[in-house]
């Protein structure tokens, strides 16, 4: 009797961390990718431009990989599809929003030509090997965005994606509930959903509640310019500015790359609706009556890059900022961009500005559902077992107990670390193994070549600095012949600690003939003995441990 | 006629900015110090270790110096005196906690027996030359918190110092309201007052709520270990804690240098009642059960090194947790923390601890007052001039619109900067000139010895590490006679980048042997030119930026 053969659920991303979203599903010689996304840097990734996931897996196994599918076309969901696509040029589906969103991406890659993307409506399904693929629609900050039902020999796996349920949705699409509850009624084997806002009781605000904020902004700072901030990608939000535009008789200046990108391809594709004319250049923007104007910018992290933080810091070609100027902030702050932002709102008040942000009215809302959304999902979809997605350790655990307050058995629910292959038919389910996963850093156009040493010398170097010491020796005699010399960066102002510097050349050349004078010759053994010398000394001096770095010119 | 004397007051800090608190006020030849904080760095700030005042001001005029009057113990008020105290040893008022907190400090430094400290109890007041000190009682996060009236021949300036209304506060001391009235009714020239907590409507919660809380999770986890993580120096919530234990039968032990320092401290004054044998040692902890003890403990920031990371990353000598254990994270993030935070609640949660934090339930309230109680005072008051003091410049906006509402005058209200000096009598004031101010930065042993350019460089190395390219040249001849070596930290993964690293070495020549070609000798042309043609050829390869560190030895 042959074994029978199992699902395989892979997470290699996504899982225990913020970003870098990306699920593998396999089933004997298919795989199916769910989405392949970035994170971010954080703190302590010094220099790092963006974090992607570790893809051994999939190279190891790329005759398998039937197509990646995505739900929606956020950074942190499609973001990392370039690095795939170079290795691997797989089938994509997604909606069309999200698909146009990637290939302005792809275009930027060089990589819009080659890529082989299929656009699919929400609520059709598509046979990709021995799975058959449904998008269902969902609601998100993103527009145009689905879960997906992956229907597999061993049972049907339900990935909400990104997502909250919006009964009051702009575009007039809520989740498709009924759909949930059908598959639910059907049987779902597993259920992987968002954790993020599981901390967060109750339900999340509807979308159109930033839209009524919005309309009584405009209506009273009707004398004023207007700037809002927001999430290039949050579609919705933008077509409401648009709509209080309309209503209040304004033009539509659009300012920063990513906002201009979005709603070019969002235009185009028909998600955003503007009237012939409403839409100026932003050149052309002093050309208007101060209030006659909006500006939609990107900038609502206080990113020092972004248009709204030129504006505020007077280094924008077009916009000034000044006393007829209120400024929406129409974003919350990801964590860790707290105190860039609040550096932008003083300095847009500095300026005269009236500036609303998320602390003072509802200028925005989440994308993600709360824990009645999320157990209204639970409920409807009643997995036999289920695997918290997106959010941290906390997240995670928190969301398998809002499960088993729905009647999810403990031993049914897995907090899966990224890597970790559950495999499941419709009776079992266990975690049997791990593949190679973890972060790749991305630093310039370097893939991969920046890990963690370098990362550690790096972190080093920003705390206290270096101190080189240089010295020549003569080959043959093993004689000093020149130096040390002794450079500092990042460590102290040279001029005003001579002593100190004297001291470190006089104890460097200390070291050194202590070496010769054991007949140590060996250039290890020499620097060695400078650095150990001078890393206690400069810290008894100074509290300080900059790295050493003796370097020994062989004459 | 002689021209009136008037009153000066200039922050030297805690205006625009978080942290380093301290104002001076001046009279012809008196002058009073209020408080004298530090600010810790921000991101940017590499390897900086304390932000405190530029007292350059204070250096000059140390002759007049008649006293440094405190509101409170936190390290924002007080953090910055030892290094004051180490040129001025100016004579110190404060009430009995905040001195008993602030001679600690001193000790660490050496300078507790030099330090001229004065306790004072709220409600008295003092006469320091022409200046009448009055301290006022009020709620805050830490106890023993006053305001300051400075009742001078100019009028009575009042300021808040950090405060909250409380009226069920755990020590039964609600701020002195009555004392604000009369004041108010006498007139108060000037106010200065709190605005870190503008941004939030209606009124801030009683600590007692806290306590509340903190009973029910008592109760449901009667069988765990329980875990509070607070900032050591709300003695009022560490009192809370110490209340739950008695009525829970548990003993109490203390984990982290600040905590344990502050409970001593308060515990000898009187402020934290505990009854005897309650106590224990933290390496007893393992000698009673489980639920049978509480561990008041530091760390509720997520610090690194502090006792609770030490337990979550299981690298604390005495404590591991474990299934058995509550943990209580009682205290809000403080912008920037945030991340740190959420790794250590990540962790908690992944050895098995239930825990609870801000997000899940009140376990922590506010020190500062919110908008109504911010009203309360204005009111109350009725100030003739009001500098909005205690906040970022948003802050300081809004706590000027909100005054504005109260009717004071928008002329009459000054958002100052630091350095700024306000002079005011009876009638008139207006910013007149500035002072010396800023930031001083503190990096291990050394004070001021780090600034601007070696914070850049910092960056700059923090980036993209270095590249350090080192020639012997001969001095009479000018020829090449070693190197060009080339070292590099935090760049690349050196042994995968080879041939990177060789063309970095060939490069070099070349760009010495064009300065050579043309009659280039110095040395500042061959370091320039090795530079120019490196930067641009790393960044093409590697669209990095590292610094180059050309090192000429005369051999």
């Amino acid at each position: 009797m042959s074994k029978k053969s199992k699902l395989k659920i892979i997470p290699l991303g996504g899982l225990e961390e913020i970003g870098k979203n990306i699920t593998v599903f396999e089933y004997k010689d298919d795989i199916i990718i769910l989405d392949c996304g970035v994170a971010f840097p954080d703190d302590e990734m010094f220099g790092i431009d963006l974090v992607i996931p570790d893809m051994t897996y999939l190279l190891k196994n790329r005759e398998k990989i039937k197509a990646l599918v995505l739900t929606h076309g956020h950074e942190d969901h499609i973001g990392a599809i370039p690095y795939l696509l170079k290795d691997v040029n797989v089938p994509i589906y997604g909606t069309r929003l999200t698909l146009g969103i990637l290939d302005k991406k792809l275009s930027e890659h060089g990589l819009s030509k080659q890529a082989k993307l299929n656009v699919v409506k929400p609520g059709t399904k598509i046979t990709l090997g021995s799975f058959k693929v449904e998008f269902i629609r969902t609601n998100h900050s993103s527009a145009d965005s689905v879960a997906i039902a992956l229907h597999t020999p061993c049972g049907t796996v339900l990935h909400t994606g990104d997502f909250k349920i919006d009964t009051t949705p702009i575009d007039g699409e809520m989740l498709d509930l009924a759909r949930f509850g059908e598959l639910g009624k059907k049987g779902v084997l597993a259920l992987m959903s968002d954790s993020t806002n599981v901390e967060r009781p109750g339900y999340s605000m509807s979308e159109r509640k930033v839209g009524e904020t919005f309309d009584e902004l405009f209506t009273n700072n009707y004398d004023k310019r207007i700037i809002v901030a927001t999430f290039a990608s949050n579609i919705h939000r933008v077509q409401q500015i648009v709509d209080c535009a309309v209503k209040t008789k304004r033009k539509v200046a659009i300012s920063g790359r990513s906002m201009e990108s979005v709603v070019q391809a969002s235009s185009e594709l028909g998600y955003l609706k503007a009237p012939k004319g409403l839409l100026i250049d932003i050149a052309d923007v002093n050309k208007y009556p101060e209030n006659k104007v909006v500006i939609v910018t990107t900038g609502s992290q206080g990113e020092p890059m972004a248009a709204l933080s030129r504006m505020a810091f007077s280094d924008h070609k077009k916009v000034e900022i000044g006393k007829g100027d209120l400024v929406i902030i129409s974003a919350s702050p990801i964590p860790g961009n707290e105190k860039m932002i609040a550096k932008v709102i003083d300095e847009l008040f500095k300026k005269g500005a009236t500036v609303v942000y998320k602390a003072l009215a509802d200028v925005h809302v989440s994308g993600h559902a709360c824990q009645e959304e999320l157990k209204v999902i639970l409920s409807m979809t009643k997995p036999k077992f289920f695997i918290p997605a997106h959010g941290e350790y906390r997240h995670l655990m928190q969301h398998a107990q809002l499960a088993h307050k729905i009647g999810i058995d403990e031993e049914n629910t897995f907090i899966m670390k990224i890597g970790q292959v559950l495999e499941l038919d419709a009776n079992s389910a266990k975690i049997s193994s791990s593949v190679p996963s973890g972060r790749v850093f991305v630093d310039g156009s370097g893939v991969g070549d920046v890990g963690n040493i370098v990362i550690r010398d790096r972190k080093h170097l920003s705390q206290d600095g270096l101190i080189v010491i240089v010295v020549g020796i003569d080959g043959a005699t093993n004689q000093i012949v020149a130096g040390p010399d002794v450079i500092s960066r990042g460590f102290v102002y040279v001029r005003e600690s001579e002593d100190l510097m004297d001291q470190i050349k006089e104890r460097s050349k200390q070291a050194i003939d202590i070496c010769e004078s054991k007949n140590k010759y060996d250039w290890s053994s020499i620097k060695g003995a400078i650095k150990s010398n001078l890393s206690q000394y400069i810290y008894d001096e100074t509290k300080r441990s900059p790295m050493i770095l003796p370097v020994i010119l062989e004459v």
